[in-house]
């Protein structure tokens, strides 16, 4: 499978503790583990021409990941139109935390996708809450997260065509963290942690989640619909 | 409830046979019935300067209905920006028929909104798939129409939060024509009957369907959310 | 509106505490403040004859409510069924606190509804998670007991329809509080809080979802389905 | 994966012309196309001992495919109760044609499950309305069935969490054909076509939807959830 992990890239070059953690970028660090699975994993990333997303490269994508945050007002409109077709072609989409206000994002969902959040080092506990889902395969009732940034309700997104988590923050706050979505023949996912100053991508429940993602939202061969004007397949009375 | 209806109002200038059938418009026609309902009810059109939607129109109303074909493109960006964000902020919208492909309504859902269609006289018939839903208050079991223009699937658009009603069509093809969404604070019901060419809005069930879906749409008093950084609620346990 | 308020009525008999919250029982808490909204409000126990729900009583009744604990399995299956074919006939039904474990519950899941539960005095935080939805009219973006009994995820319940609040709790839990659910031609809410041992119906948020789920879970004419054996509406060309 | 088709199998011994059609019976033309995807296939029915599912056939038992029509009562009660336990522990249903009216489907619904339904050679038409789900990997915009039992709406099941398949019937009717459901761990795939008097099961996109949907419903190892009373995971404040 073709696996693309997008990146903006930007914190990792302005800030020492996001480099000391991801030595490699955020995507980096994703496309280690998810390569572990047997897949083609390549990165993108913002500062990149076309921001690395070619029309090729998108062609050959089975799913794409987002990871954005400083600069989602730097992505070209034409990639964004880009990569929404795709999706809507057939393509995965993952998106990761911050990246729930890129365009992309916003785009799909149809909503404001604003939420509330506060970087304190809140203990977060995801409890799964669709155990028939096979994004969560092989864990357990719940995993912790010792410290991460929160985001609280209300997150303004559509009602999520499957709840799979929610996360409990210590500070008191509760969040959908686990979302998807099918738009046209593609599979979105929403996954929440991965604020850039925490080791949360060295995870291992959090990496098992992004692999069975990627397991998921993957394309398995949609119909090719014809849409426009049409004859009648059965013959019509005529009515005048 | 403050009403407002609006419609492009380009087929009634164009095509005499429009005319003959809404001679007020079908925005005139739907003004018309609603207001049966004690409804304080406006109409709004494409050619009115900012198409009749300016933010005081807008601020007011608590339901918008929305009738557009042949001139989406003529939408200003500017008042369906201004139409989204009073969606998101509780005013119900109801898109009626080719207002599938409005940018207000692809903005909404995220998706590419298009279906099959066919002008050959099909009889069409709604069957009501959701009996415990507000919008089919007072009809029977299904409802027909002897002659309408077809829509067919697949209609690329989120599967709904509620699916209403389901049309068969005598050449051969099925639609899912009353489907609701949630976006924000606010309610969205498409409606899929309405060709310009057919007295569809004289209907009686059709006019039952649109007040009950205005009642429906309408906003009771939504929480006005706190969004962005906030301070933590419960104390946190500071980690290093 | 005719509202009936039922309840297993076990714990006042048995627990002074609960006396003392509860003079007149929880079913007569409740049914008092339903009283405020204007409708024909009654009440009906396990004790009584059929547990007060007779044929006639619930013939009449727009919405029930229930609430029950200790004694699910004294419960009749005849009543049981009785109820069910009335929800799925139009009647509303808004199932309380403990009741998720009752058998109508169980019967209109159809799955386990199991839940993990404490009675350590956690603080108990209500998020709305559906702005849109007329049960959280007129709340804020959250509320608070002070002291509840926690119940935690995994509830063993089909995805809701619309999921409308999610609980945070002190102790480290989360939980989907707030659930909708159509059955037939019926509405039916589930609402978490309203263990006996504290005053959660004295409190006004409390008070005001429950009376919202009473208009919301109202029939408001459903179309008379008919079942079984039909002739074809349109001619079929009989195949050998 | 191991597969095991039950057939109530009474229709082969009583009308010559489904063993016409079904020489080895429903459940062993449905077994024989099965086992060319690789799966490990069995088959049971009604007049075996424990309607040949024992406690050890659930419990080494992926998905199991359910048929049954005429003797829907005779299925024992232990039995119902046994494969409800097995689908919420994990293991996938798919219920075919007549089996909507089936004990297990009924109790796993909570619904009358009850439908409009005619034996007279109507074409049917199934049309795909959700692209992206697995279930119709390789399948065109629609596939037809030349004759078939008629099942029309209203059809009395929960909203599906999926809606897959809509069907045009040539008599005028439409029908939710293929609707998916999570239940525990389990879930479960309805699947209208099937009548036993036409050779729906030799059909070749027939074949290839219920082979996708044998895929879909195995588990992929689910969460072990704990129930009942459980110990707080942070500190409570107790209050008094």
């Amino acid at each position: 499978m073709n696996v693309v992990v997008w990146n903006e890239n930007r914190h990792e070059k302005l800030n020492p503790k996001v480099t000391e953690i991801y030595p490699e970028g955020i995507h980096g660090a994703i496309a280690s583990f998810l390569r572990e699975e047997g897949h083609d994993v390549t990165t993108a990333t913002l500062d990149q021409p076309e921001h690395g997303l070619t029309e090729q490269v998108l062609a050959e994508a089975d799913v794409l990941l987002w990871w954005g945050h400083l600069a989602h007002d730097e992505v070209d409109e034409t990639i964004v139109e880009r990569v929404h077709q795709r999706v809507l072609d057939g393509m995965g989409l993952i998106v990761l935390h911050s990246g729930h206000f890129s365009k992309i994002f916003k785009k799909l969902m149809g909503t404001g996708c604003d939420l509330k959040w506060r970087e304190a080092n809140d203990r977060e506990r995801l409890w799964v809450v669709d155990p028939s889902h096979p994004i969560v395969a092989g864990l357990d009732t719940y995993f912790e997260l010792e410290k991460e940034e929160m985001y609280g309700e209300h997150f303004d997104i559509p009602a999520p065509d499957e709840l799979v988590f929610i996360s409990w923050f210590e500070g008191g706050e509760v969040f959908r963290s686990g979302a998807t979505y099918r738009r046209g023949k593609g599979k979105v996912f929403y996954f929440r942690p991965g604020h850039e100053t925490y080791p949360t991508y060295h995870h291992e429940q959090i990496q098992k989640v992004i692999k069975n993602a990627v397991a998921w939202t993957a394309s398995l061969g949609a119909p090719t619909h014809q849409y426009g004007n049409v004859e009648p397949i059965e013959e019509i009375s005529v009515k005048e």
